[in-house]
């Protein structure tokens, strides 16, 4: 079981830095999020697009923004469960509530902020029959570790830029990359595309369009896969894997079933207050949420973030009072063990 | 008549990226402050300092921080009126709102912003008589424009960062600068006072510690100054200048006249909805503001700012509907003809 002080749904923009304003309480964070890495929307849809609005960034990469809000609290040491999708939760007698994923690791707090976005990122499945039965045994929609790949071969399928960025990155790392799209035209970066397109004369990368995969093969686990070319017979591909990379779309999922006020795809929050739920001690911030003049947007979240920590305070420690301070007078004190702060002013005599 | 969209009182961090988030909206600003600088506190108060809870900065320095935002919203050419109190506000039949600064400057507008902060930027005066008759004549408490020194003679009074610092910066402007302070020892970063220190030894900078100006001398301006050290006779200093830098101090001063109501020297606004104050068409954003759980921080300015410009467009184009729209995929377009926008994702075949 793992335990600490707020349990965030969610590790996009707002879940990160509900991590730093926690840590300036003293509180604690662990953050349970589907995708392999941080970042939510930022990181899995649009990472190398430039934000514009983000306060005092006149421009900043989403993928740059990820990088600035985990550097910025890290001092507070933030635990992390990845690539799994918080599936239940149940109110424990004590008032904390414990949040079991879909891979089984239970997590348990006093205070639950939904951090959730959109939704929790869900692949987008090719429709293949048995696809299903080989899940994690050579198919995989997700690439979580590069290393899984070593040595094998690795058939990607899409036309956009993961799969043309995992197949430039694979290149180099599988034993053979074959790359299938049902179009010849590929839409992505332009960089990804020409270096595609380099890798492919060089006999790096084998490509075959416009074609679609339409069967898998294999007994227990993936042994190839049958590739059918616009008014061609079919063709078999040797593989140890599949990969098809579609995009990830979110979707709101289990949480729609936790008892809590939905409108609109979003969890309703007192606004006016401290962005709870109707379900004391869960909380909703950033694009999860809803209220009156709500607006989907990063800087929207950090405040919600904020005020939110503010109430988790109370909740975890009721009764003490609690004091603003502002981070330029008291600094920060890391719970790594870290201290920033402002230089001093000196009083020196001139002479 | 100055006449704009939103007139913003304050040019502080809250007012300044509301004159960016009223330009994605296509609402033009305009910004009052006291201050002959924009960036509120940060820029009077600690420029050299660094916060940490700017979110995705772990560190910027509050002078970079006001760099930054009148950067981001360089491209909506806002209107300043600098070094002028906003002393009263007038209702129009119209609606709109006339209001007057302490020089008689007048500014309209539908909509009016208090982004005031603490309050309107007062100098701490010396307690010296007649010391008002020669304000402008010689007397300065606000260094607006340092040319106006320009080989003139200089006397500056004060221990910390700004009598330091203008102490510096004028030894290579004006014919004579002195410096005069009531102790020998001087507040402020190690580098000013060391610089200080060599700049008296080169006889740059002539010292008089510790010591006080008891009286100005002069007809209609300022011809000389007396000073004071402890147990010794009084000296006449003759100067053009008598610049007393003991720091500015926050008044919520006219504004809480205006009939709005006020809470703890705060205006209290409606935070459920959009910030509005008591008066429609006012809105009070940042620490100027107060509702329950308010926190008074920098990044809650930001969020109030964003929603409170949604409610001017809808005070400005009645019954139009606006379409929220993401600066990473619509791109920007100033008012000074520059647009930014994301570089597109290409649509190429690969052979
Ligand atoms: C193309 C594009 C451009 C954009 N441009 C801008 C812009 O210019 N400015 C701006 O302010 N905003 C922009 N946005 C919106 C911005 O990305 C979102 O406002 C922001 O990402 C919201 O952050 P969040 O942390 O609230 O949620 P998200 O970023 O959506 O993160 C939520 C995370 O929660 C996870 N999650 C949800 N449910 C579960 C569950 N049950 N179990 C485990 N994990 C779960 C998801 O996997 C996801 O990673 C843009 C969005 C897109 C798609
Ligand atoms: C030493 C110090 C350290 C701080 N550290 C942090 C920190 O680490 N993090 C953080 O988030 N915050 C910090 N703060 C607080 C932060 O500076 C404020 O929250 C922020 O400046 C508020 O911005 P604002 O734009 O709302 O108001 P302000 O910055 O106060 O600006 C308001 C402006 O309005 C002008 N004004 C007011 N009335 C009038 C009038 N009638 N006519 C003309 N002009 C008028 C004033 O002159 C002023 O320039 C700190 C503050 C101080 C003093």
């Amino acid at each position: 079981m793992i335990t600490t002080d707020i349990l965030i749904i969610g590790a996009g923009p707002t879940g990160l830095f509900t991590v730093f304003e926690a840590g300036l309480l003293k509180l604690k964070c662990h953050l349970i999020d589907a995708l392999p890495q941080p970042g939510g929307q930022c990181s899995e849809i649009y990472p190398k697009k430039p934000i514009y609005d983000i306060p005092a960034y006149p421009e900043i990469l989403a993928g740059d923004l990820t990088d600035k809000l985990l550097e910025q609290c890290k001092q507070f040491e933030p635990g992390f469960t990845l690539g799994e999708r918080a599936e239940t939760i149940d109110k424990q007698e004590d008032g904390s509530f414990i949040i079991t994923t879909n891979k089984g690791t239970k997590h348990k707090a006093p205070v639950v902020a939904i951090a959730g976005g959109l939704g929790s990122f869900e692949p987008r499945k090719p429709l293949l029959e048995n696809i299903t039965n080989f899940e994690d045994k050579g198919v995989e929609y997700i690439i979580k570790d590069p290393e899984l790949y070593r040595d094998k071969r690795v058939v990607i399928a899409g036309g956009g830029d993961s799969a043309l960025d995992w197949s430039i990155f694979l290149s180099d790392v599988a034993s053979e990359v074959t790359l299938i799209h049902r179009r010849n035209e590929f839409r992505g970066h332009l960089d990804s595309v020409e270096k595609v397109q380099e890798l492919k004369n060089a006999g790096k990368i084998n490509l075959i369009t416009p074609a679609e995969v339409t069967a898998i093969i294999g007994d227990d686990k993936v042994k190839g896969i049958e590739v059918t070319k616009k008014d061609e017979n079919p063709i078999i591909v040797e593989t140890d894997h599949f990969i098809p990379l579609f995009g990830l779309s979110p979707k709101l999922g289990p949480i729609a079933n936790w008892g809590l006020e939905i409108e609109k795809n979003a969890i309703k929050v007192n606004n006016a207050l401290d962005y709870q739920t109707n379900i004391p001690g869960i909380f909703a911030i950033g694009d999860v949420n809803t209220y009156p003049g709500k607006l989907k947007l990063i800087l929207c979240g950090f405040h919600e973030a904020t005020l939110m920590c503010q109430a988790a305070y109370q909740i975890i420690n009721p009764g003490k009072r609690y004091v603003l301070k502002y981070t330029t007078v008291s600094g920060i004190d890391g719970f790594d063990g870290t201290r920033k702060e402002a230089p001093k002013a000196v009083v020196k005599a001139i002479e």
